[in-house]
């Protein structure tokens, strides 16, 4: 999507430089800032501090730190620790271990000195296989929208948690994506931003809106129902970490709070995510490991000083206890339908396999 | 309650200076400073920008404010005047409101000259009500814990949203007065605390817990959710702004969120608030006026500098839209009780006649 009028790409790949530039996101809103990414240590890095977020991101970024690592050493051995240290990054989104596995099954049977150029030719396969997926699901969520507009010329009201637009991906994104569609067709879309503390994604969500030109209003996470019982919100969408077979959702936390809002408000909630994020072989929600995260994400606010400079204060004193987890589950009845690459299903077992049939053999 | 080990309240009233003392808390948890109020407008300031907050306290902030004001004029126009000043502060909160009709109702018979003594006599009688009424919450909180525990030594996981502590009070407070009640009787608790974003509150019930001694653990507002899931919340308790006549209750926004996720999981979900919250002339929630806040509340970021200066940072530019609601309305159905201090009753009007018959007659 657009980064000041310009189309831009979240990672771009220099294959003659076996180097890659990621946005640090952790810098944002505050500042665009562009990272190199030129050793195995500098992507798992990457990934652990949360500089590139968002499953499909996490899982082309891997990709490509695994045809970085090849560059220096293509031995089992390397391809080997490579894979491991790359997937112990994040516990939570499949897309990391999707990505990795699908790295190794192409490299490992190939002699050493053919790895690193096919690994960079399959990370970059990856990479445009998520933008075309991703384009895809905004196609489809698009039609779902048309669903919901009763009158020519309302503005649909989308309430969306964390950010699941294009940052998070290559590129469009996956829960944004059908909000995109629609503002570039000209659908009147407006978006509610939830700040999703505590690592405020709902910013960068509001950011690349605003890039992008999509009216969108922000608010705390805790007034999501208020908005939905007022009948401001028209429908909900989010991204996924993972999807289990039967349907259930890990996403960011704070999600299953909205999808129970929507349940009780009659408001659709939708889960938009490639194949990558489908976890098969994962039975249900609560056979998902959910990260514990760091509590000085949460001890510490960040923002601009009074001169304009990105800043952290201490809201709470280092001793003070904190629980930090960085997903929840929503279970599958909660999920009006999910929306993929090859269109919509509903939120269970046969919903998935009816999509992709060529799981059912498993 | 206790501030380092020191019984203490909220409110101090010198009648002879015709002031009182009130701890500014838009400065805790990073500074305990006290704040003298001297004049109607100080009193009313202090209510609007929160230096004084939490409906009890409010209400007796409201009474004082009033007296003070009649210390200077006590005519009925000035009479009149200072209720309307003081009235206009907030607008959900019905403690104001019942606080200053009940002063009103005092005052406006008796001679002017007798008016100023009148109103810090009944201002006072206010102030300690609240007290005795909190402290009979407790005890009847209390007796509902004892259903949840299963075991000897169990420790009981109570999870709270914003500030319903002695702070948001005269002294005990509402939802945490069962919780000191248990802690004091020896029963092992253990409080959940919800941020309560935008102005984290939770911070506050954080600070008042750590005074007292009660073992607690911060978390997101988001992550309510999955705790409840997960089993590690035997039950919710919250205060409230306004109770409507059929048990709806008005509350700090995300509320209504809690109660949700506590209705999916069979968490029992109480409501604690003395009679002044209860508004019987209010038939139920849509009519309840759900206050709209600065958005500077959610822009900007407060905490203490490297050098330990409480500060503000900028997390939005001035001009991002942002929606403030402070409240939301959670349904009677998701409230499994309400204990006031008269006991323990369902949330619906049968319920709330059955402890204050004499309602019954308007």
């Amino acid at each position: 999507m657009n980064i000041d009028g310009i189309p831009t790409r979240t990672l771009r790949a220099h294959p003659d430089r076996r180097a890659i530039d990621i946005i640090d996101q952790t810098r944002l809103p505050h500042a665009l800032h562009w990272v190199r990414v030129a050793t195995l240590e500098e992507a798992a890095h990457a990934i652990r501090a949360m500089q590139v977020r968002g499953a499909p991101l996490i899982g082309a970024t891997a990709a490509y730190g695994l045809a970085i690592a090849l560059d220096f050493e293509a031995s089992d051995r390397r391809l080997a620790e490579a894979v491991a240290l790359l997937g112990a990054t994040r516990p939570t989104a499949v897309n990391l271990h999707w990505a990795l596995a699908r790295m190794e099954n192409i490299l490992r049977p190939l002699a050493p000195e053919a790895r690193c150029d096919a690994a960079w030719a399959e990370a970059a396969a990856i990479a445009e296989e998520d933008v075309a997926q991703n384009a895809a699901i905004g196609q489809h969520g698009l039609k779902l929208w048309n669903d919901l507009i009763v009158a020519d010329g309302q503005t649909l009201n989308i309430m969306t948690h964390c950010n699941a637009g294009w940052l998070a991906t290559v590129d469009w994104g996956t829960a944004l994506s059908p909000v995109y569609a629609a503002h570039d067709a000209g659908v009147p879309v407006h978006v509610w931003v939830s700040e999703t503390r505590p690592r405020n994604q709902g910013l960068l969500t509001a950011w690349e809106l605003e890039q992008h030109g999509v009216p969108h209003t922000l608010i705390a996470d805790n007034a999501a129902g208020l908005l939905m019982r007022n009948g401001k919100v028209d429908a909900v969408i989010v991204g996924a970490d993972r999807i289990a077979a039967n349907g259930d959702v890990a996403n960011k936390v704070g999600t299953y709070l909205k999808a129970l809002a929507c349940a009780d408000n009659g408001i659709p909630f939708y889960v938009a995510a490639p194949r990558s994020t489908l976890d098969f072989a994962c039975p249900e929600g609560a056979s998902i490991p959910i990260e514990e995260r760091d509590g000085d994400e949460f001890r510490l606010v960040h923002g601009l000083d009074s001169r304009g400079v990105p800043s952290a204060l201490r809201q709470l004193p280092a001793g003070e206890d904190v629980a930090n987890p960085a997903f929840d589950v929503t279970p599958n009845w909660l999920v009006k339908a999910i929306i993929t690459e090859r269109g919509v299903c509903p939120a269970s077992r046969d919903g998935l396999l009816a999509l992709y049939p060529e799981e059912a053999r498993g």
